[in-house]
Formats: structure tokens, C-alpha cells, sequence
């Protein structure tokens, strides 16, 4: 099984809340990991990210996909 | 500073691929964090997910947005 | 009209749940036609398309754009 | 295998366009098969939807992951 | 013609950048207009908002469907 | 504070609607600015776009993220 998706992130659910349409569910990632970012690389070049830099990460969950194998 | 997404995981830059329009950043995750999902309520239904369960989360480069503080 | 987005589905509704914030929306999709998927191309090495390959095209429902022409 | 998402849809590949960061695929997809939308109450309430109606559903192709299983 | 999208902006295009595979377009905005977030709640609960509340909107380009009428 | 992101509007709150998971938060943007897209290079040669031309830029309010500073 392989995803068209840089970021595939091994986790454990924590808390699930239904809601009428939506739900939230959260879980923790405990292991070291890598990620991925694309963005313009004009957005690129005024951030000036290299090797080193600490940055946030931020990602609305409605972004995040639960697979479960 | 206060974002309204529930996912802000620190990183650290690791590569950088200039493109023409687009570019690709990558970045280490060190340190254990959580994450949250939204999906609907049926999706959820269908995986079934309750505390404890293992899963993948699948994330398109596309939607993580680096911030530089 | 002209969109720029190379996903244009003709679809008939089937059926739909009103929430408090967010709505479900479903559709019948009766006729054949193509799709489109833009993901890095180091995804697209990992994944090894060729055409011929069969493939599940995976798309979160908030990410489909319902317009009534 | 279980995704958390409402649109799963089988797919041939047709074409493969190779870029520097980012690359672009084409699909057939011949089987009847059915889409969900989720958007915000408002927005329904506008659109007016009921079964039975015509839409197209547009969908950017960024927000579409292939998955080769 | 109605979308099932709650931010509509009229704009015109100021400049274009044509990649192999994306392109880059910028427009300008001259006049006043509304815009909508959905967000969770639990990111509402800490952002805080209230009415009369100055905050950033910030969207990736990817996310901004251009349409011509 | 640098966002990896093209589009940073500065926005005043005028109203809040919270849901049991979700929440609409709306917002004024008065002064004018500018915005930017990334499509497919093939839906860009669709739209034949050029300075001047005048679009409508649609966007779900999921895509936009609030920041408070």
C-alpha cells in the first residue's frame, strides 16, 4: 500500500468526539518522524529556511487523513 | 501568537529543493507531540477509531504551512 | 464559466444532512470522465505510475466544491 | 485498509507529466460511483440543494491522493 | 451560478508565472469584501474571537480557486 | 513571524457562530490588497489569464486560517 502523500505519520488515537456532521479525534506520536512541506518558492524565499532553522509546523486537522491498516 | 489550527508541531529544517513555482522543505520531528484529525462523523464510523488504536496519518505536503517565529 | 481546477464532475444529488456549522452533501456520479492529481513528484517516484495502473483516488469531502450551474 | 474520507474513487492511470518538485496524473475513471461534499450549512442553504439536482463538483487536483493498493 | 464556498472575491490579475507543471498567478483587491473561517471549536475556544477582534487571514495560494464568468 | 503562505489578509471579526465541533467565524477586510493562486499550468492556459483580466477567487472557508498577533 503505498499514499501520493509525503507525510504519513504512525500515531495513537487518544480521544474521540462525534459531532452531528463532523468529529475530532486527536492522538499522540511518540516516535521520531520526518515531514514535508511544498509551498511557493516565493514563500520559500522570503521565510529563507535552511538547514538548521526551526520552524512550526501548522496544519489544520481538517488536513490530517486517519488510515488505518 | 495564536493560530486557529489544532496541529503546531516544532521542527527543524533539514532540505530544501528549489523549483521553478513550487518548492519542497523537509524537517526532523524530534520531540513526541500530538495531532488531531476532523473528518466526518460517517468516516469515522466507518474506521471505527477509539482510544488506543493505531493509525496512519496521512497529511499532503501541500497543507503543512512552516511558520518561522 | 471557467474554473481553474482540473476536477469538473457532473453529479446528481442524492441526498443531504443538514448540521449545526457543517453539511453532507451526497452525489451520484453516472457518467464516465477523467481525473486529475497534482502530488510531488517524489511521491510520484515512490508510487511508480504508468498509465495502465489502477489506482484508488482517495479525496476528503471537504475538498469537493458543489457548484449549481 | 480503511481511509478516513468520504470519496474513494478507482481509477487508470492515462498520463504522467514529471515536473521539478511537482508532477501531474491522469485518470479514467469508468464506473458509476458516488461523491460526497461537506460544506458549511450556509452555503448549502444557499445553494438550495436537494436530491435530484444537478452540480458540478469541482475539486482542485492538489487535493487529490492516489493510492496504489 | 452559485458555489458552495463562502469566500467570493472580485479581483484582477496583476501578474502571471507560468511553471512546468503550476503556475503562479497574483491579483489585486480594491474593494471592501467579507471573508468566512471554519475552524474547530476547540481553536476557536482559544483564539478567543470576538467581534471587533483584528486578526490575519492567512491562506495558502493553492487553496485560492480563480473562476472567470 | 513568517508564514510559508502567499495570501496574509488583515481582517476584523464580525461575528462568531460555534458549533458542537466546528465554528464559522466571519470577518471585514477593508483595505485593499493583494492575493495570490497556484493552479495547474494547464488550467492557467484553460482560463487564458492576463494582467487586467477580472476573476472571481473562490475559497472554502475551511482553507482560511486565522491568526491573532
Amino acid at each position: 500500500m503505498k499514499y501520493g502523500a509525503r507525510n504519513q505519520i504512525h500515531a495513537t488515537v487518544t480521544s474521540v468526539k462525534t459531532g452531528d456532521v463532523m468529529s475530532l479525534v486527536k492522538f499522540d506520536v511518540d516516535t521520531p518522524h520526518s515531514m514535508a512541506s511544498v509551498l511557493t518558492s516565493e514563500s520559500l524565499d522570503e521565510l529563507g529556511l535552511k538547514p538548521g532553522d526551526k520552524v512550526a509546523l501548522v496544519v489544520k486537522a481538517i488536513h490530517v487523513l486517519p488510515v488505518k491498516e
